[in-house]
């Protein structure tokens, strides 16, 4: 693959991120900190206006629309606390050391540094916070990496208008030009994806697309990191003992994790797996009947699910629960509720090449599970990388009492090894974010199930380890420095520390 | 790319691997480190046999081998006590908060679990270090993952000697069957690589054979992540005041530095950047005089670098001050001392094409920079990423109290921006291996410059964070419970916390 050269806008909007990279990458934390508190503030400022633009293009409700909102704002100040308080960028000092065990060991210092420009590809499903000021541009602003974002198609007003908000605001705190830029069309994105100048990509969206674009970034002639979020079906699992506690609560549980934001998360929950003869299927159909009717995002992703939709109840043995079903609007938007069915063990089994694929929209499939089913060999039998699997229990099953403690442990186990995030007695639409959220699971829910892109950890995407031998305090990056100024958590190995390794293991 | 399916033994080695990922997985980190420091004593114990069957397959001298032997022994056991200490699960809790900015928000802890089955490529420059024992492996095993590893074809049979004795180590430890493999050839190794029970690949190498490995693994239906520490050049600046201060100790310490291990070391200094008129021809070349010939490690890697060290003796206005040649023997062997060779910044320029390829043996390119020369713009000019860059300054450079202050900080953030370490006044040659060690950098030093491959962070590579989101106590991991029965570090955030996020920028 070799690099053509960019159209005069993309280049001017490359350049001036390249330009920026190393002011931005020095200036202090609390400054950088300041910038994302005052995009964060500005984009509040900005609320009503931002939420009516939203809301007539992506048919999001403007209740959803202003909790997303405040939730990038909560997320931009969170992540201006983590880089104020330097736990992510990992300094490490190893003292100078005469009786190291190979020899002298020279003074080492470690610590993050940011990786330069970084390209985003908005997700449409969160035109907040997954998009223009969402989760991955404030991770890679708090690094120290200015920002390029690849707008979604299905919001371009929202995404220019929010662009123009962040902007300035960057601006205003002092920042330098091509801190951040947006642009807009995939080819664009792609182009820009394979600028030399350009050291990591970040995507929400579907498994083709993202597929498409990882595979690019690795065949770049100098490979750089690419994050992306893809497809997650997210099961659940159901003992006996939770459906007997709480039936109710489960079965409006389900319908609100369901049809929350249409579906259209990718956190919602696709497989449910229940006991046979778990008899929900009348509190189900009720609590969706409750559901009012939401639009989806656009024509594309509602005419994909009904096509999805009419495959599902097509196969085998599905029985439909709640038939929620797909309703088009002159103007091409689909109009949906929950769809709800099941299908035995045995036919998902045998149909489940039919089955198995997302459904993105607000459907889910309850497989019923004869008495003594192992549920932890379901997982490596019907799935790949989730972001999130979920267990009910009862309060007895959870405090450990019960004869099948062993069963949900190894089921635990299963749910460790297939995805990042395992529940209990929840449901796993509403991610918080929070210092230990994590966002990201095995292939395809994500393209590199090393990282997180919710939470403060999903800094660590945009940044790169560097060491100091042997530096004088006047050359050393100033979190590094003795007298720690900064007052940032430094790890330190005393020097005759390598005299005991080994021993603590031989105690 | 399809998968082919393997030949019988090689099925057998990746089916016992994968067989052995969750026990081995589950084991105890006192248990895992036990079996690591058991390694380390073995390896010990078989000493002489190993060195003296390495010396033969490698040409490297028994003092050398001897040196890397208790070096990897030293290795295993710091990785014994980073399982322990358990810095590297980065253990996080987010207490349960009723007061959450964004609503409720439930408790929330995650930390690394081991990514499964991983596959290395052995070094051919170093057979303990970077071999079927060496770092990649301890990290590996630290992690938590079984290890296959490729044998390297430059020493087979000790490759052999030393697999046996791992094995026999890790068994007796009471580690499962499949914990550690060895296979040998790398057509087998990219069968290995693109197998879907594989989770992570590492290797040490050439470019060329790297880049082919990473995307193979990139291509994978299910990608993983590959780590590859390939090429790099390493350059070295020395300021006028530094050649003022200790002109021969420079000159014996460049040509130490070049020559140790016949100079096939991914840290030799293959650029140095020295002022016009250092004057220390006659220096170098008695320093290099002194060094006796070394063998290199096979035939091919010799052929290789005479015809290399050919190609830089025939570019235009390079002078010789260190004449080292290469010398054939009857079997093939090629016998090296240190080439030494400046050429003026003008000629560099000219020539860069043909001078800036790494030669992969004792040969050193000193470039000679006119007074006045912006250092910094240097690396962009010349210079990919590399695993090193070096300054050597004067003692009151070094004190921050010269002219010269703004410049030299300039050619370190310059440095910053495009090695994994930067050091000063040393050689990049001997990497400590210790918890702050870096050694990594931007394309095409490593595939991944977000990574280290010696140090203890080079766990990190082996792992993926997986949260656990309201866990009842009896089904967390036991690094994650209040109690902490194993001591590891637990980062916790405190309900409410929440509140003042961006307060801290306001200040």
């Amino acid at each position: 693959m070799t690099h053509e050269p960019l159209t005069p806008e993309l280049e001017r909007t490359v350049a001036a991120a390249a330009a920026a990279a190393p002011t931005f990458a020095s200036a202090a934390p609390r400054d950088r900190a300041a910038a994302l508190v005052a995009v964060a503030d500005a984009l509040e400022a900005h609320r009503e206006s931002l939420v009516e633009t939203g809301a007539a293009e992506t048919g999001l409700t403007t209740a959803r629309l202003n909790g997303e909102l405040t939730r990038t704002a909560v997320q931009l100040r969170m992540f201006a606390d983590t880089a104020i308080a330097g736990d992510e960028i990992d300094a490490r000092i190893d003292e100078a050391d005469s009786e190291y065990a190979l020899g002298v060991r020279p003074d080492v210092r470690r610590m993050h540094l940011p990786l330069g420009p970084v390209l985003n590809f908005a997700a449409s499903n969160f035109p907040f916070a997954f998009s223009v000021a969402g989760g991955d541009t404030a991770a890679a602003l708090a690094a120290g990496c200015p920002v390029i974002v690849k707008a979604h198609s299905g919001h371009p007003k929202l995404s220019d208008a929010t662009a123009q908000v962040v902007s300035d605001a960057l601006s205003a705190a002092g920042m330098p030009e091509g801190t951040f830029g947006l642009i807009h069309g995939q080819e664009n994105g792609v182009a820009v994806l394979q600028d030399p100048r350009i050291k990591a990509g970040a995507f929400t969206g579907s498994i083709a697309a993202g597929r498409r674009l990882a595979d690019i970034a690795a065949a770049r002639p100098a490979p750089i990191p690419f994050f992306g979020e893809l497809g997650s079906v997210n099961p659940v699992f159901i003992t006996p003992a939770a459906v007997a506690e709480r039936a109710d609560e489960l079965a409006s549980g389900l319908v609100t994790s369901v049809s929350g934001s249409a579906g259209q998360l990718c956190t919602k929950p696709g497989f449910v797996f229940l006991p046979e003869g778990h008899d929900l299927d009348t509190a189900i159909a009720a609590a969706a009947a409750d559901i009012p009717e939401h639009r989806m995002l656009g024509p594309r992703i509602a005419s994909g699910f009904a096509d999805r939709r009419d495959e599902i109840l097509a196969a085998d043995g599905v029985r439909v629960i709640a038939d929620g079903g797909v309703r088009f609007d002159d103007d091409g938007q689909g109009w949906v509720t929950a769809t709800i069915v099941a299908v035995s063990l045995d036919d998902f089994r045998r149909n489940h090449e039919a089955l198995i694929e997302e459904a993105f929209g607000p459907l889910t499939i309850i497989v019923e599970t004869p008495a003594g089913t192992d549920l932890a060999s379901l997982l490596p039998e019907f799935f790949a990388g989730n972001l999130t699997g979920t267990v009910h229990l009862s309060a007895e099953e959870a405090a450990g009492s019960t004869d099948n403690r062993a069963d949900l442990a190894a089921l635990v186990a299963a749910l460790s090894q297939q995805v990042g995030r395992v529940l209990f007695n929840g449901w796993p639409t509403g991610v918080a974010v929070t210092p230990a959220m994590q966002h990201g699971g095995p292939w395809p829910a994500t393209t590199n199930d090393s990282s997180t892109s919710v939470g403060s950890a999903a800094i660590q995407r945009f940044v790169r380890p560097v060491a100091y031998q042997s530096a004088p305090e006047a050359l050393l990056p100033i979190a590094l420095r003795d007298d720690n100024p900064l007052g940032v958590p430094q790890r330190r190995s005393p020097a005759g520390d390598s005299k005991t390794w080994g021993d603590a293991a031989r105690r």
